[in-house]
């Protein structure tokens, strides 16, 4: 994370444990007696798995206990309550690695968000398997590094990869038309950090032609779907989605162009929700506090 | 309202004050602290005018406190924290009027939504200024009253609606497309509990001629706008608004047919919100916790 | 069909044959040339397979040749040229079986269009498996049928709605949740004639539960896909979809709900694109000149 | 207009006149007497001002005619009949002028757009009275030139435009958010070939304070208009619009950061639309063929 120069930072805390009554007053509780004003409040229970969901956002300018302080009292609360938690402050921005491979579109859109401060995060680095998109990295100033792909290349470019991610610290991958499949290793190293970007309307059209197959299959409407990456193929938690209106009158070209708009749109759309942390995890969906 | 047999009902809360820290912690805790569980909070913080709304829904079943004890607390707290608030539980269900002149359309939405009890209350009566639509009422064993109005007759027309009003114990009247403009008396009397159909995007378009207005703009999308009445015409808290794409192709009769789609859908979208008790007014816009 | 009073009829004629110059000028001298003046004229050339598609309506007011003789001529136009073409006159209306089950919101629309003279054809019949929707088809003052079907009643079933179909002089059945599978010697049939509601964006979730799946899967989005019936389910040629927002908050009653306002709005609408002849069939996709 | 290398050029044909019988069989009957293949035919008729729209594609691979011999012949074939048409072939591209001021965002959507062989012209030049977005313009290697505006200085700043435009042999001007009024003089010389971007869902909220009055008046969508610039302000022929949904937590500036991707969106489909002239004006309408 990288901080920055906020005045009156706020907390964000998210909370994900099995539900029973008084959690929501157990942990507004904890904020106001500590003297923090509560900015926003939502929270989920899921009827499927019986789970409790809560996004607590405060101000912490009055707030009694420091940062530290902060963390060891949930902590306490949590080991009592049986509660998973995580704590931000809005003031630590996570650092984004964008992966490309040779269409620009949706790394432009994220570049162009985080140059008006309005992705939630920082880009900090943008990786590739090929060269091609040196000079749109360089434009906006970030550090681009070509690592080629595929076949017999694939273990060595990973570790090359794992090394930049470490090098620079990220702590969101995000897969901007990355074309190439990662090993379950990989995968499983950045569960629930590495958000895919799939043209088409998920569950429909799984895999690489997906604008081949909805020309084929006629839909009247294409998609695209921004999901957490798992180790089972297009089948990750979604975390968001969109779709446009085509006819018969659309190639397969035509869909391509009017996909490229929505995949964009869609993926920054999903990372913001996620550096914003707007989004929990539940099972294989995602509850996302807009 | 209108008692139901529901086995669990739940309490529904809603409140508004000028903002201020612990709010959200102090309402929380009354509830934990009484035995409630917390099933939906909904909290929202207006930073144009400093004000504080919160939707907050709990299980009754283990609630210490009953009916009237409950309404007691609340209003001992209300005093001392200068809340304003309403408090309803979901077995007891709205009485609405549905008002209606010529058209069809919204009618029968509204009824087929109470029909599957998915409309949140329960349409008690219908009025008219016409005869037309009586068999739609009678379809759905619904009283139809028939109330001549416009020009001289207006106010005799209110006076006999206010009877009606009365005698049905009416909770909301919903214009759904009704001609008649109502006096300001009228209009002051249902305050934030009559929601009338205007059939364009607002503030777009005011007036009765609305699709004819946006087929001379040649405008490439058109709306339909539920909305709060009040003494200013077509200006009052607007509580849903969609839109639906139109082309060059498109007669003021066309309009008139995609319009009617909209404007059911979103009339009884917008009664649904309210009915659930979603919808709080700020000033002249809403806060709708969906 | 069923005549209407129309004073000025036009003539619509739609066109499929393999691609190739001078058809438009073609068709649209032979119009010309016998006096007609062209109300509208969309057509297709589907690059993957070499078809083209001609909508042209013309005003007959003043055309020179009646029906027969307009009949006559192009079928020899179309046995020189190679042409499947169909022409109807707008004064000649479809007529339209509704298939139902136990919901009735599609019913319900698919009568109030036609009522208000928007559905572009009549509905004539209304067969159902229950007994439970025969007030709706009675308000209506539409004859209604109840057909029991289900396991060894199919056959007896299917004979007694052929019977039905023909008696009432059907042209188009449309299956508005018909909860039955149907023969395949039924189907075939109907080939082309038959439009079904599907309750999700297929190809997603194919089959009886997609509510059900369209929750467990997550999905943000959920559709409704109106499509020609044939053997294979579910996977008949596309006229027409739709899609609405979902969150983690809706259940899957909450689905049913949404999806109710989508699945009657997207099966009146291809129905109605049907009965105003603006479908083609190409391969397993559509043509919608809309 | 710069020349391609494409191999098979088409001319596309745009005609209006007032409507009468025979004119799509003539203008058709012109294209295949010569040997072209219609590959794209629409029409219109606007039954409230009696005039006729036409856009008529066709191959040119075969054509009989040269382009001049063409001209010609369209010519004659308009003076007998009335017609006003204009003729481009596809291999003609239209040079398209930017004017900015400093927001971003629309420009790099026209650049990419551009970029990817997707715009339908070609970007020649960015004007802007800011030096803010020189490096945009550079990194896709169109020249830039800043004219200072404003107060005194803009009858110069329009001679100077004026002069640049003719240097650079612009057929298009696309004002993406370019913050000057510009004289009564210039909007006249570029009438009908001057498009804006306005952000809101005209004619709703006329002016420079859009998205205030939008989170004023509390409605529940906002979007953004592509029109062709008249002298009477926001008030020319609407080219597309469209809309996305907002609710009570969207601050002014959430609905700028929303309205930005709109905005773009928006623009740069009408952009495509005029310069694949798809766009023919009506009045203060537009027919758009899409």
């Amino acid at each position: 994370m990288t901080p920055t120069g906020e005045r009156r930072p706020s907390a964000i805390l998210l909370v994900s444990c099995v539900d029973r009554p008084g959690l929501v007053a157990e942990l507004a509780g904890f904020v106001f007696s500590n003297g923090g004003n509560i900015l926003a409040a939502d929270q989920h229970s899921e009827p499927d798995n019986g789970m409790f969901f809560l996004r607590l956002v405060w101000d912490t300018s009055g707030f009694a206990l420091d940062r530290s302080a902060t963390a060891a009292a949930l902590g306490q609360l949590a080991r009592r309550s049986g509660l998973t938690w995580s704590l931000r402050y809005s003031d630590e921005r996570e650092r984004v690695a964008v992966l490309v491979s040779r269409t620009p579109q949706c790394l432009y859109d994220l570049m162009l968000a985080d140059q008006v401060d309005e992705l939630g995060g920082t880009v900090t680095v943008v990786i590739s398997n090929h060269d091609d998109l040196r000079p749109v990295a360089g434009h906006f100033g970030i550090p681009y590094h070509h690592v080629p792909s595929g076949g017999a290349m694939r273990d060595g470019a990973e570790q090359r990869m794992t090394e930049l991610l470490a090098e620079h610290r990220v702590d969101l991958v995000v897969l901007a038309r990355y074309m190439q499949v990662l090993s379950p290793a990989f995968v499983d190293r950045w569960l629930a950090r590495m958000i895919n970007i799939h043209h088409s309307f998920l569950p429909a059209f799984v895999g690489a032609q997906a604008y081949r197959q909805a020309r084929d299959r006629g839909v009247k409407m294409i998609g695209a779907t921004a999901h957490y990456v798992t180790n089972d193929l297009d089948q990750g938690p979604i975390v968001e989605q969109d779709v446009v209106r085509v006819s018969h009158r659309d190639t397969v070209d035509d869909l391509v162009r009017k996909g490229r708009e929505l995949e964009r749109t869609v993926l920054t759309r999903a990372v913001r929700y996620h550096l914003e942390r707007r989004v929990l995890i539940s099972g294989n969906r995602t509850v996302v506090f807009t």
